[in-house]
């Protein structure tokens, strides 16, 4: 059994989804030979408190549900910034779950490179720090012999990233699809059943899918993001959000998608990567119309998928959950146990 | 760069589709940090030779080509059984790759075990040591710190296992659904464009999907096979072939297929596993009416596809080859590079 401590910046949805796991999976986690100990948690609103031999999952939950600051807790000490956390917590890994800044990526940029300098492995589900900052970041880890988990950084806990990046490293892929941002894939399901883009939208804004501004899921913002997480990643690329090529989905109208569905056709937005032979990448989110043959056509509603063309498979496509709070909070664990399975 | 040497069981198709990844390869193997040496080659029919520096994948390639014995090349040693070969190659890694018997396992279980007593690790694409003995062969490997790799037994190349075993270890798997035949799979899709059960038999036996005795596919022998290796290395179950409940397609008539396509629906040939909350595994491979939003009923031809129902993620699916010479050669890879990043 190993045993890691680990030290969260940022409590918000991803983090208690992660300490729901920590809580109610003990049993399976435990049989795959981990003991996870949260030792800091620090959050900007909830409170930052640390205790060595660890924090119950149970009662960090509890402070939240019950709009406790954290800081009543039983803890050694309290108050202390994130970067406090990161250098006094004696923490083996950073877990960091702070705010997307896709603009700026502070600061959870800074959290990354101040962790593993200190000698922590890093996990995140942040896609700034990831989509800017990429190739210096893992540069820095490989250089001090650490990890920087990256998994729910696209399509939550779907496992696409070490698909594509391990299991996938010999194939030789050259080209990446996807459907890679639930919230339009919702509203484009929906405005097939006749609604109008206004009404679905209002819809997935209804069941929490998209945001009161959804224009960063609309105009195709968050899928290039994770196309230049893709690129860099896994294509050893060093692209920037302004070199995707990005058009959104509110350009569309009902009888667009009408007259794709009488072609048996469907539209989707699609963010898509591939290598020319001169070794160039071409990178764009675009809604694209895919006969029905395609193995991105049939998955609907807020689902994600990924397809992989690969020289010697062929293509081989993921389809899983691209958000939710279990779903990211399991990204987490997955970077964990590869970390500790190497 | 870690250098591991192999020593080959068999050198059919599968071995010949490894042989030409090594070739043609190199670049992305050696990015990848491993160094593969084929220091021998044991086939029943093609001869038998050991050089302790390797062989070139190209001459051994070439030499089949040629219809030429193996035992023509420049060789250390000669003629060598397949246990003398286990034993005296001083091979890391036994790739055995002998024909598969589903009723005894052998000849391939006995070369399985003796690698694993004289501490080599082993990769097998070969079901029936994996569907008739993994539990004990799983004991023996891990009793001596070695790894046994069986990528290849599901879905070939197709990471299914891995995907499984590794990637969704914590997210507690519950159900297992698959298209794990490729040939029947080929065959119900020939059957909705019109055609007859038995025409679509014989344009599969064409396309070589099909053997002249489609016996072991057709009745889903062979993804009953799967079945049970699934259960053993995927849930921990014990199962035994003759424990699964099988219906192959050839009851299948034109008139069930446009009833279920008039209905939406299409018919797969449903391999399934499934936990009961008591512990109990469910096994079955059936023809199954799949509405068509179901994530496997787009699956058309010879693909294989197969969903994990998942605790944490609900349900991830991943599509891809399921048979084919680099597709399963790519396995053998696949598992090597597991082997050598743990």
């Amino acid at each position: 059994m190993k045993t890691c401590k680990l030290a969260l910046i940022g409590f918000g949805n991803v983090g208690q989804g992660f300490a729901q796991i920590l809580r109610d999976q003990q049993e399976t986690i435990s049989a795959l030979g981990l003991n996870c100990l949260i030792v800091a948690v620090s959050d900007l609103h909830k409170g930052s408190i640390y205790q060595p031999q660890g924090f119950s999952p149970a009662d960090l939950l509890q402070a939240v549900k019950e709009g406790s600051s954290l800081e009543n807790l039983p803890a050694q000490a309290r108050g202390w910034s994130a970067e406090e956390t990161i250098r006094q917590s004696g923490a083996d890994v950073l877990v960091e779950l702070s705010y997307t800044d896709l603009q700026t990526g502070e600061p959870a940029t800074g959290h990354v490179r101040l962790a593993l300098q200190e000698g922590m492995h890093v996990i995140t589900t942040n896609k700034g720090p990831v989509a800017l900052h990429y190739p210096a970041l893992q540069a820095l880890a490989q250089q001090k012999g650490l990890k920087l988990g990256i998994e729910g950084t696209v399509m939550s806990g779907t496992p696409s990233m070490q698909l594509g990046g391990e299991l996938l490293a010999g194939a030789g892929v050259f080209k990446i699809q996807g459907i890679l941002n639930g919230t339009t894939n919702y509203i484009l399901s929906q405005m097939e059943t006749g609604a109008p883009y206004a009404e679905a939208l209002a819809g997935a804004q209804q069941k929490g899918y998209a945001e009161a501004d959804p224009t960063g899921d609309v105009e195709g913002y968050d899928a290039a993001g994770k196309v230049v997480i893709l690129a860099n990643v896994l294509m050893g690329a060093s692209l920037t959000l302004s070199q995707i090529q990005r058009e959104g989905i509110t350009r569309l109208t009902p009888a667009d998608i009408q007259s794709a569905q009488a072609a048996g056709e469907r539209w989707k937005l699609i963010a898509s990567l591939e290598k020319t032979p001169a070794g160039e990448i071409l990178a764009s989110v675009r809604p694209t119309r895919l006969p029905q043959a395609h193995p991105l056509a049939s998955v609907g509603g807020a689902t994600n998928a990924i397809t992989f063309s690969t020289a010697l498979l062929g293509d081989v496509t993921l389809i899983g959950p691209g958000a939710g709070r279990l779903a990211t909070g399991y990204a987490i664990l997955s970077d964990l146990l590869a970390i500790y399975r190497a």
